[in-house]
């Protein structure tokens, strides 16, 4: 069985197919958001660790770390930022935390820093990235996300994406790192510019677990991006990709939506143990925008025995 | 490719791998619906035809129509009953229905009345069900719901489920009946009571399609049974059921959240050209109550071209 071991100082998470789906916190990440560049330009981490709680309070399981707020000189700007981003999160949490970085000065500065076993992203398949990441995720023995793109840019064909993929983990290889240790992104298109964009990624994490047995992560939201309602996309898509057999995503845990999907995914696929957190979750749960009213399905317990045994006659008894 | 023709007098359906989900309206049933059951005795259809309208307004494809109003003297009640109430809802609406009864004469006076082609609701691998059953199948050409219990009752090892579907099949193509008229229902369990139902129920589905070739069903709400927050748990099965290949459901089309679920699958799943279904429903959807502002996710068009490549910096663009 795959297992990715992801550990702050004093707490350990495991990605793996018989885990709980793995929530990497997006949030604290500058590109796109100008006024956390500019608050983290200056110093203040208000903002960051503002994001840092709420999200593990939403039920993160990693928080991913970004300190790429310029353009400009990112090798002299952000391996300073990215080491103060890590010192001041890991301060405040014991979630395990994520090394997120396409410098790979601010990568190496991070992991120096970092307490535990974070995760490193990423590398990609690129030659001059195979080789500058995977000798820190070999001298550091981490593991890291691994992009499914190369010097030949991303292609649209998932069968180029699973060969890029495959690559790296033979290049990780020749380093002495196993394939328990990457974790592979195999890219997601937006579906509303890409009819198959769904279909292709279900069939590329089967093959990647079947084939190459590594554990997978994908950034959810791009998904659904230029849709209208995207959350309502996002909530579909997550239990389709665990299904489909995906282990983790980078993604806002704030976001109750894809949370419920998450947590009802894990449900599903028999991770949540006598649906423990669940019920824990939503035992007081009022439906906001119901068809109808909650009816039987409104009891705070778990199912009753007389339930078991599905069918023609439960089937009825069930329904709401 | 497998097809199975549902139709009235003017609409034809098709339930397929490659269509949108097929949702087959549970509500005209008076199982458990005492004040249903009264009326429906008395001769008032007025419920009848008000869950008829609500559920073809909500998206149903098809309607279920039961009309069990008693366990007493069932062969003399049920079948005028069926008659009567299929007429009227044949009269209010193009939408196709489904015949359901335990009843065998009332599926064969059901038969007779009933506009286009039917589907029946159902046949079980019980012998004298197959022997009552399979020769109005075939007589009046119309597809059947094949339920994977048999005389020794439901199996909770998946294997005999797949074989008594396998049985039904066989026995039916002793009567010419091909494989795309059978929709296979495997058999939902709760999961609160076994926690291992939708592993079961999504590998159960996946063999079904792979190796008999069969469209698939089930009674939706049975899944999340005896737990809080029902609806949360039916709306990440029907994602997790589609990406596993199962093409319809008998479940309730007035609930907001599964049928949010249903639309997005199948968005993901490639069976909503262009997202033109998901754009018309939710182009001016306004979240009840989202973990922070809509952002760009809001914008009531389709994707852009830029956000096309995905990857690493649409990734970072794209998140909401």
């Amino acid at each position: 069985m795959t297992h990715t071991l992801v550990a702050s100082q004093s707490k350990e998470v495991i990605i793996g197919f018989d885990q709980p789906f793995c929530v990497i916190g997006e949030r604290i990440n500058p590109t796109g958001r100008k006024k956390l560049a500019a608050e983290m330009i200056e110093g203040n981490f208000e903002t960051v660790e503002k994001d840092a709680l709420e999200q593990v309070r939403a039920g993160a399981t990693i928080l991913d770390i970004n300190a790429g707020v310029t353009a400009v000189n990112p090798n002299e700007t952000e391996p300073p930022l990215m080491v103060r981003t890590l010192e001041i999160v890991q301060g405040l949490t014991d979630t395990p935390l994520s090394i997120d970085s396409s410098v790979s000065s601010a990568i190496k500065a991070g992991l120096e820093v970092a307490n535990g076993r974070p995760l490193v992203n990423s590398v990609t398949g690129e030659l001059e990235k195979l080789e500058a990441i995977l000798p820190l995720i070999k001298k550091y023995n981490v593991p890291v996300v691994a992009i499914s793109n190369d010097e030949t840019g991303i292609s649209e064909d998932p069968d180029v994406r699973f060969a890029v993929a495959k690559k790296i983990v033979e290049h990780a290889a020749d380093y002495g790192i196993k394939p328990n240790d990457i974790v592979v992104d195999p890219l997601v298109m937006p579906i509303g510019a890409m009819g198959t964009a769904g279909q292709q990624v279900f069939r590329l994490v089967r093959r990647l677990r079947d084939e190459l047995g590594v554990n997978t992560t994908c950034g959810l939201s791009n998904i659904s991006f230029g849709l209208p309602h995207r959350h309502g996309i996002n909530a579909a898509f997550i239990p389709m990709v665990i299904a489909s057999g995906m282990t983790s995503a980078i993604m806002n845990p704030c976001r109750p939506a894809e949370m419920e999907a998450v947590h009802g995914a894990n449900v599903l696929n028999g991770t949540d143990g006598n649906c423990a957190n669940w019920i824990k979750t939503y035992r007081d749960h009022t439906p906001a925008a119901a068809g109808g009213p909650a009816a039987a399905g409104g009891e705070a317990s778990a199912a009753r025995s007389d339930g078991r045994r599905g069918g023609r006659s439960a089937r009825r008894g069930a329904a709401a």
